[in-house]
């Protein structure tokens, strides 16, 4: 049996970058960090040490610096499609280029009333993103947001579940429930408004969490997918992952405290984590969504 | 020469926990982070295997827990101050007690125009703190914040500074600034409206960076200071710890786009750092601010 | 075009914990991280609130801490095999249980020439893995390895390589080559000395890092594989993920120090990262080992 | 009253480095972390925008990096020295300089039963420190170490402690007893061998950790302060920064398993805290340890 290179692929993570526009005295920045894996016929570098074919990560570097540089960012999915084909382009064996763009997000110092025009404070951990995956014939584009930190101390319960000889978990109808939302979702067209997309998505992802009662981690998250397929055409998956940041009620009855307020204790490890897809049934394929 | 015990503490540190108050279908939540540390007269658990004077960390945890649940919280300050001072009295071997307690910030989540009455979505990154050090006689409290990131993309500079034979840093007059601001304020009085005096601190921090020209980040520290003893005569001094974040502009010479929009390479280590003290040159002692 | 539940998971992340077995005075330990993950007919969870088929990532827990009680822990290829097959068991709807189970290395603290009987040194970052994953009727173990840091000051070069017009990479043919490997691979058969095939597979890849010159981070990869390959005839793959840590020669001409010795920066971010599987060409399937 | 500035420091922290020396085909390394620190007089840097004293953080950098190059590293406390010394001289406005050095671990790799001449793995997470405080007359110099994590699994207790209302630890005579050790060490010299100091202190610490009975880690740390002092006359004093990293015993009632093994819960946070100073009674002033 001969011994052969598999999948493969190579490329430049995590470049972070600031873009400032300047208008006048007015600012705006961008604060981006962008990651690019080309993948194709590069056998020759794996198995005999030639690299004619391999464009260096270092040059998939200075091509994000300079695609920022030439002309403004615009929406993250538009700027990871312009890089993704120009490496597409930059190198003959590239079959498959993916680009992964992230976005933090700054909000002006407000002084006296009004934002100031260049100074920043930045805003939470959520970030915004895309992934572009470029093939020779066609594009595909999905967005998404990562630590965005939910919590809902009603509406939510977890009862009727299975049991087996290791459970001793009690049925509770009143729980504090907290997650930090990593979503993504993939798009059936390239024709899209992607900042009101966004910006659609993300509060109906919001509303459900809030307004939805949760009988379990996983139903929430298919009521958060449905929402968002119900609420915009354009998208044609969504893949949750959720991990299920667990509040534990402390016991107050040995301090004499049973009829005081409600207190959590916050655990860290080991934690729930539910994942999955919501889709139309019908959807086109495209590129898994669990990166 | 005798070898004996110096300075010692011990405590329990990072005491996570959420409070709930229901008030009809309406929840208030806090998100707090305590650490608690005690020092006195150990010396028999130190040297001679004698816990007798030693409350365990395990029974500080419990009593941060129970004191959340007894009654609101209210300010951190207030908090920290119940919470020492019970333990100034809960072991007579304590002669100082000094609590930490960080607060994350949630906000409601926004549907149809209308805060929800039971569901949160996690600010930013940035920390209020308190401090409170008790001893026998009195206590101080302190004030703080971590982990509020600014950048200014104008109205600042570097330029005029000492040169040596490793010197090859050129001069700037518009380079970018930016931060993780760390403060921490000492009062000199504990009839002090908190809540108003820190969101004012916080103010005149951001409206300082903001507007005030820099010639170094040194320069800013002391401005930002400066503001804050100004507008508020409660605060005996502050000490500011500031990491410089370099923005490092990237040459786009090479790709022939030198008239091209600004883009920085974004900078992990090494980093500036730059810590100070601004203060009232009559203020009473009180404990070190670089914890 | 309906909606419905695409793909989807659950489990418990991050299960930490010590085993001790004491013979006489003699002590072992284990310390483990184990993450489960069950899939499978949970329709009816995420769609209509009906939990009667979810065992709780509680009782999942739970599992883990009996079964490493209940028996010696042994390899943990073997623990992870017991493991997803009393998940298979444990509830009806699952339909494919994923257990990985993580190790950290401890030894002996050594004193007076002998190591101690119950104290124990922590080893360095290096985590040994299992992967486990059970269907309705086979499993499939990969083993694995992460954070295994690897450094060489010669034998590597990187030449010869494409461009474009972002291009300004120079050649080297003398570069510092420095990675943390994680590898993971699979096994054609589940009648495996597990601790001898870590073992030499662990050392194959150091040697070959070590022996083969490297004309690219690529051919590494590739040469790393083939080695464990032609060495184990167990193993059906290999999948490397390989950040390429980049040390940048400081610039000493400045300092008049052109022909002093030779210093790197060490660089956080960005960094290359090459990933790739070898496997033999008619190995059957198997799970993605791109987990 | 006005408003002054009161202690002020600036540095560059985290200079990460590797240094390569060649003799013939055999290769030595050196990874270093540096963080320099100056303080003096630079209130006209904060005060009045001139930055004429101000010797930049880069240059700093640099200094580090030539240092590095122009003759072997040797032993950090040493590297520490010479650069504390060149900062001193290097801007008139300097009054104290504080250089710390963080090294990491490599080993060659083994291959055929031989360290190969450039190829390393790195050790573990642990790392040895020197922190020098110069000043206008003499320099100090501590040593010390970071992140040596510990475990016994026998000869631990926690028994006779104080009580109060919140109180539900029960007393324990076997305990799981582990820490991560952080220690510094003063030198009341600085004609030290200081390799040699090192390795002794290391030894004292992990043989007494092992051997002597823990009745509390407070006790533990006066032990392994006593040891240290005891065995090397050239230390001062030294300080501990001991977190209890608590293990939870399983209840493994619930699964019918009372008389199985023992298995622990690794809990995160929160965690003990211990910190003290063991010294020697006469021992000189010096710069506080608990940087």
């Amino acid at each position: 049996m001969a011994i052969v290179m598999g999948d493969n692929q190579y490329g430049k993570a995590e470049i972070r970058l600031l873009r400032v526009t300047r208008t006048g005295d007015v600012h705006e920045i961008r604060e981006l960090c962008v990651s690019t894996t080309l993948s194709g016929d590069f056998e020759a570098a794996h198995v005999r040490g030639d690299n004619s074919a391999v464009l260096p990560t270092d040059s998939q570097r200075n091509a994000v610096y300079a695609f920022a540089a030439e002309a403004p960012v615009g929406e993250i999915e538009d700027f990871g499609l312009r890089l993704a084909r120009h490496f597409m382009a930059a190198a003959p064996a590239v079959r498959r280029a993916r680009v992964q763009v992230d976005e933090g997000s700054w909000t002006r110092i407000v002084s006296g009333g009004e934002g100031h025009p260049h100074a920043f404070v930045r805003g939470g951990t959520e970030r915004r993103q895309a992934l572009v995956v470029a093939g020779l014939d066609r594009a595909h584009v999905a967005a998404g947001l990562s630590d965005m930190v939910l919590l809902k101390s009603g509406g939510s319960e977890f009862r009727g579940f299975a049991r087996d000889r290791y459970t001793t978990l009690e049925e509770t109808d009143d729980r504090i429930l907290a997650t930090a939302v990593t979503a993504r979702w993939r798009f059936s067209s390239l024709d899209v408004d992607w900042a009101a997309s966004f910006a659609a998505t993300r509060q109906a992802i919001l509303t459900t969490f809030a307004c939805e009662h949760s009988p379990s981690l996983q139903q929430t998250l298919h009521d958060m997918g449905r929402a968002v397929l119900e609420a915009r055409p354009e998208i044609a998956e969504i893949r949750f992952s959720l991990p299920n940041r667990h509040h534990l009620a402390v016991d107050l009855a040995p301090f004499g405290l049973a009829g005081a307020g409600s207190v959590f204790q916050i655990a860290d490890r080991p934690y729930g984590l539910i994942e999955g897809t919501v889709r139309r049934d019908e959807a086109p394929e495209g590129p898994a969504l669990d990166w």
